[in-house]
């Protein structure tokens, strides 16, 4: 059973309702709770919950988070919001994860309000996949932190491995610390010292690996932890990259009618390179750190890309993905305890 | 005058001497000296001391200072490198500028030991321009330091200031602070401090920009300031980005008769894409904070690349950089003195 913010992200129910009936669609065994104003949902979902008996439902919540709005009050006076109803179907074991296109800082607090940390998860983190030459790469954190220390990094560390072992397959996901160079003497004394603690860890670490491993590494890594200021600068100057380079082609293919003419016939090439750097495609954010599973999906996600973070929820479900990370967590302290 | 690295860079003496000779035809007022070993550079150079007679020499160096040799061996064991000789000149005043495509960390390590640093600045910055969409936007500190305090922050700034001001001929470039968000309430404490201190400075400070501003700011910024670590990420991962984006363009063009049928067509257009994103022409890093002109080109640099660095010194002799930034940081000593 997983929870859904019908009412989040900049398009709301027009993006929700038709990603998650596709998604009970493509899964007979996916369970979905809409949550959101029944005044909106039950005219939406009437032919939906005949075609899908028993396994979708109306979950009524009377105030929505807005997109701006201050998580500090969103937590504090939206205690009805869909996204605070959500997320208590979660804490209250009726959905096993959630997902939400909603106000990010406000997921979090909320988030952590509510479920309240794992045990020896010192800080949440904000984990996602982005393209990359070898397929995607496992990122973490990407924004839930600043400052974070090196035994947080190895926190992150411990939680990520957990969720690509989940979401990959992979028995012993590569684990990389982004740096500023591959040698040990690079780097600031948080990475330094978080390499330490990695090296002495029982997850497969290979070392520091520089900013162009994210999308482009050629010593293959799974998973790149670092620090959350880091880690979203560097996601944000790939998606402004990114950006320029599609503007750039734009401008190039719409020059004047040989361009045009040379847009149409390779249109769809064009297509597939889109395609293949998508950002839709690796939507689905994983919130790590809080005894319960909650997907963010990008504010302004359409169906498409909103499907993909139901599917991340429904394979982190699958996999056990938070109990796997407090047994990994707790098994960490004890070792150290006893060495 | 400016003094070359002749044998610095993967290429050395081929891409340096073509892209010096190159120079000298463009610029009738320019003068290069030309630092390596004498016995590669004579026969090279014979021709063209007749033609470019009185503005090109040649300064003899014993040694050569290797790309992956560390910067404090470099320093201590190769006195007489084509890097160092050309540093000495600057020192001695016989150059008003040096340009090396040689090992950065050396370059930077024997720029600050010989040159020593400008009163009121405490450390050096790295700073280059990259391609966005409204043209490119300079920023610094590409990875000099990392963990630099808010005051340093400020002093990148002026430097930066004063570059823009000369190459982009702006009489107020527009500062930016790299951040994980525009909101007050975001970033980590040495950003928070490092805003303050812009705010109550004489420059044209306009607040937070995001990792996307980089490449494809919507509030056009002229300058990005921030820590060498953050800085030095953020290159490498638009560097990766792009690196992935040209992969999937290139399979996707040559997947099969059709698709390269396509590419032919299409060819001048995908040579027009690439020229305006191709990091030659943004080649030309600036050394600052040290009493006098480097600039580094690309390791990698072919005599395209190289040309567009030795360009960069050419400007920044001309409208005194080193000068510049040396009054700008003693007014601001002395205005924070008076206060």
């Amino acid at each position: 059973m997983i929870s859904i913010d019908a009412m989040g992200g900049d398009h709301g129910v027009d993006t929700t309702v038709p990603a998650s009936l596709d998604c009970l669609r493509n899964n007979p065994a996916l369970q979905l709770i809409l949550v959101g104003d029944e005044q909106v949902l039950q005219p939406l979902l009437e032919t939906a919950m005949l075609e899908f008996k028993g396994r979708l439902s109306i979950q009524h919540a009377s105030e929505q988070v807005e997109m701006h709005e201050s998580p500090a009050k969103a937590l504090r006076l939206k205690k009805d919001s869909s996204m605070r109803v959500a997320i208590n179907l979660v804490k209250d074991g009726k959905a096993d994860a959630c997902v939400s296109a909603g106000n990010t800082g406000a997921l979090m607090a909320t988030a952590k309000f509510v479920l309240k940390m794992i045990p020896g998860i010192d800080r949440p983190a904000i984990m996602s996949s982005m393209p990359s030459i070898f397929g995607h790469t496992h990122v973490l954190d990407l924004g839930a932190n600043v400052d974070s220390s090196a035994e947080i990094l190895l926190q992150f560390a411990i939680m990520g491995t957990e969720v690509v072992k989940a979401l990959e397959d992979i028995a012993e996901p590569k684990v990389g610390l982004l740096n500023i160079g591959e040698e040990d003497s690079k780097g600031n004394e948080q990475v330094k010292a978080a390499a330490k603690l990695l090296e002495t860890s029982d997850l497969n670490y290979i070392g520091y690996v520089e900013g162009n491993s994210l999308n482009a590494g050629d010593k293959k890594v799974d998973l790149i932890v670092c620090d959350g200021f880091v880690g979203n600068i560097a996601l944000k100057s790939i998606e402004g990259a990114a950006k320029m380079i599609t503007s750039v082609m734009k401008d190039a293919f719409g020059k004047n009618i040989f361009t045009k003419c040379a847009a149409i016939i390779s249109y769809p090439i064009l297509k597939a390179i889109k395609n293949r750097i998508d950002p839709r495609l690796h939507n689905g954010a994983s919130f790590l750190g809080v005894k319960g599973l909650v997907i963010k999906s990008h504010g302004g996600a359409d169906a498409i890309a909103f499907k993909t973070a139901i599917h991340v929820a429904e394979v982190e479900v699958d996999k056990k993905v938070i109990q796997k990370i407090s047994e990994h967590v707790e098994l960490t302290l004890s070792q150290r305890e006893n060495a």
